[in-house]
C-alpha cells in the first residue's frame, strides 16, 4: 500500500466512524421514516431557514402507552393495580367472594379478560385512591423496582422502545421541550419519566383523579379521592395541551384512536409540524395489532394518516432494535 | 492627594459601582426582609453547601392578583370583563335591563360594588365562553394594549411590581423555574405573562373553565365553554401544583388568604424552603389594606406568617419604588 492509499484508507475509517458516531438515531433503520424526522428536526432548527421554529415554541408532544413502552398484554398500569388487589386482599376479607376482585385474586384469566370499563375503572380506583400522593408514589415505585413483565421476564421500565428512547434525546439535544401526554395517570408515570426518558414530573400530562389538600396532625397533605377528575384520551389531549401547556405541539408521537385529536391539534393546518404514528406490526420482537385490537386500537388515526400526511412508523421494519439491552 | 491614596479611591469607586451592578434587587431598600429573600436564594444555590437544591427541584410559586401586580380598585381581570359587557352590548339588546349587565353598562358604580359573587360569575362567563381559545387571546390581548389603569393612566400591563420582576430574574439566573399559581383565568394570564415577567404558558398554572375540541370546517378548534373546569384558589392551589408541577415548590410567594394553602404546602415540615407574603401597606404609592379588604383579603395567613417563620414585606418600607418606570 503506497503511503496515499494508507492516507485514504485511514481517513475513510474516520469518515465512517464519524459518520456513526453522528447518526442520532441508531436503532432506527435507514428509510423515509428516519428521513422524515430527521428531516423535520433539521428544518425547524436550521436559523435563518423558512421552517425555522423559535426554540419556545419546539413542543413535542408523546403518547405513552404503545408509543413510549408496550402495552401488551395488558396496560401496565392495569398489571400494577391487578397486583395491589391481590397485595392488599388480607386486609379487604370482603374482596374474597366480590367480582370483579375475586375474579383477579384468583388470577381467573378468563373473567379477567371480561371485565368491563366499569369493573376495570373500581379496581383502578380501589388500588389508587384513598392514600397521600406520597403513598402512592412509594408504591407504584416499589411495584416498578420488582415487577417483572410476563413475556420479556424484565422490569417493566426496560419494556420501552429504545429507537423512541434515541428520539427523545435527539429532539432535546436540539431544543425541544418533550412531553408526555397519556391517557394513563399522571402521577404513575411521573415514578419513573424522568429516569426513564428524561422527562420531569412538570412536563407529564395525563388521566387524573381528584385531590383534597388538608393539614393532618399540622402537616399538608393531599390525598387522593376516588373519583376521577380528568380522563386525558381522545378530545381530552388537546384539551389537557391548552391546559397546561398552552402552545399548539409541532410535533406529536402516537400509537392509537386515542391520539388522533392531539395529531389533529399539532398538525392540521400549521406547517411545519410533525405528526408520527407507531404501527405495531413486530409479533416476534413486541407485538402485531392495529384495527381490532381491544387495546391501543389504531383504526381511524391510520385512516388519517394518508390523507393528513403523517408518518406511519413500521415497528418491524423501521427498528432495528425494539427495547434496550437487558440489565438484570 | 499622594499617589497611593488616588489608588484607593479608585478602587473604592469600583468597588462601589461593582456592588451596585451586582445588587440583583436595586428596587429593594436594604433590610431584613432583602436579606432574607437573598440568602435563602445563596443558601439553597451553595454547591456542597448543607441546604443545597438541585436546580430540577428549584421551583418558585408566585401568585399574580396583589403579588405580581396590583388588584385595585378590582381585579383587572374584572375590569377586562366589564369592558367586555360594554363592547358586546350592542349585540345584546336584552342586557339593557337586566342585572348585572345593566350596571355594568350604564358605569352605575354603587350597583357594581354590590354585585354578589354569582352575578361577577355570570359577567365572566358571558365574555369569557363562547368563543375559540384563539378569539380570546386576540380579544384580551387588544384590550391589554389600549386598556390604561384608572388611577394610574397607565397601561395593566405597567402596574406590575418592579421589585418583584426583579426577584423573578435573580431566581432564574439562579436555576429557578418561576411558575404563576393563580386565582386568575390561565388563559389571560398567560396573553401577557411572557413579555411582562418572562414566565412562559407552560408555566401559567390559574383557573380555568371547560374547553370543548372539535373539527370546525375540517379545522381543529377548541371552544370555551360556558361552565367554570377548576378554581384555582385556596386548598386549589396545591391541589394544581400537584396536578400541573407534580413537585412541591420550595418558595412561595402570596399576598392573601387565597395563598394559605399552597404557603403551608410549600413551607411546613421542609427545609429549605421559603415563604413570603406582600403586604399592602403603601397609600401613597400603590394601596393599603389587609383584614378587611373584599379584594385580597390577608387575615389568617398574616397570623400563620409569624408562627411559620414566613417573611412578609411591607410594601411601603421594603420596596424603595413600585412600579416600573412610565413607557407610555
Amino acid at each position: 500500500m503506497r503511503a496515499s492509499s494508507r492516507v485514504l484508507a485511514v481517513a475513510l475509517v474516520f469518515a465512517t466512524a464519524a459518520a456513526h458516531a453522528a447518526d442520532p438515531l441508531p436503532s432506527w433503520n435507514d428509510g423515509p421514516t428516519k428521513q422524515a424526522i430527521l428531516s423535520f428536526v433539521e428544518r425547524v432548527t436550521t436559523k435563518d431557514g423558512p421552517d425555522f421554529v423559535p426554540p419556545a415554541e419546539r413542543i413535542a408532544v408523546f403518547d405513552n402507552d404503545g408509543t413510549l413502552w408496550s402495552e401488551q398484554p395488558g396496560y401496565f398500569q392495569f398489571l400494577y393495580a391487578m397486583d395491589r388487589v391481590r397485595a392488599m386482599a388480607k386486609d379487604h376479607p370482603e374482596w374474597a367472594d366480590k367480582y370483579p376482585y375475586k375474579a383477579v385474586i384468583e388470577r381467573d384469566r378468563e373473567a379477567i379478560a371480561k371485565l368491563d370499563s366499569r369493573e376495570l375503572g373500581e379496581l383502578l380506583i380501589a388500588t389508587h385512591a384513598g392514600m397521600t400522593t406520597d403513598a402512592f408514589h412509594e408504591t407504584a415505585s416499589a411495584w416498578l423496582k420488582t415487577a417483572r413483565h410476563p413475556r420479556f421476564d424484565r422490569p417493566f421500565t426496560e419494556c420501552v422502545y429504545q429507537p423512541m428512547l434515541e428520539l427523545l434525546r435527539h429532539l432535546r439535544s436540539r431544543g425541544f421541550k418533550t412531553y408526555i401526554v397519556s391517557g394513563g395517570g399522571v402521577e404513575f408515570i411521573r415514578v419513573f419519566a424522568e429516569d426513564v426518558y428524561g422527562i420531569p414530573p412538570e412536563q407529564v400530562i395525563g388521566s387524573r383523579i381528584k385531590l383534597k389538600y388538608e393539614l393532618v396532625d399540622g402537616r399538608p397533605t393531599l390525598v387522593r379521592l376516588p373519583e376521577l377528575d380528568f380522563l386525558d384520551d381522545k378530545e381530552g389531549k388537546p384539551v389537557a395541551i391548552e391546559h397546561v401547556i398552552g402552545r399548539r405541539p409541532i410535533a406529536c408521537f402516537g400509537n392509537s384512536d386515542g391520539d388522533l385529536q392531539m395529531l389533529q391539534w399539532t398538525t392540521i393546518g400549521r406547517t411545519p409540524s410533525l405528526g408520527v404514528i407507531v404501527h405495531h406490526t413486530d409479533a416476534d420482537r413486541e407485538w402485531a395489532y392495529d384495527r381490532d385490537s381491544h387495546i391501543g386500537r389504531l383504526d381511524k388515526a391510520w385512516d388519517e394518516a394518508n390523507e393528513r400526511g403523517w408518518t406511519v412508523i413500521d415497528m418491524k421494519q423501521d427498528w432495528r432494535r425494539v427495547y434496550p439491552p437487558k440489565s438484570r
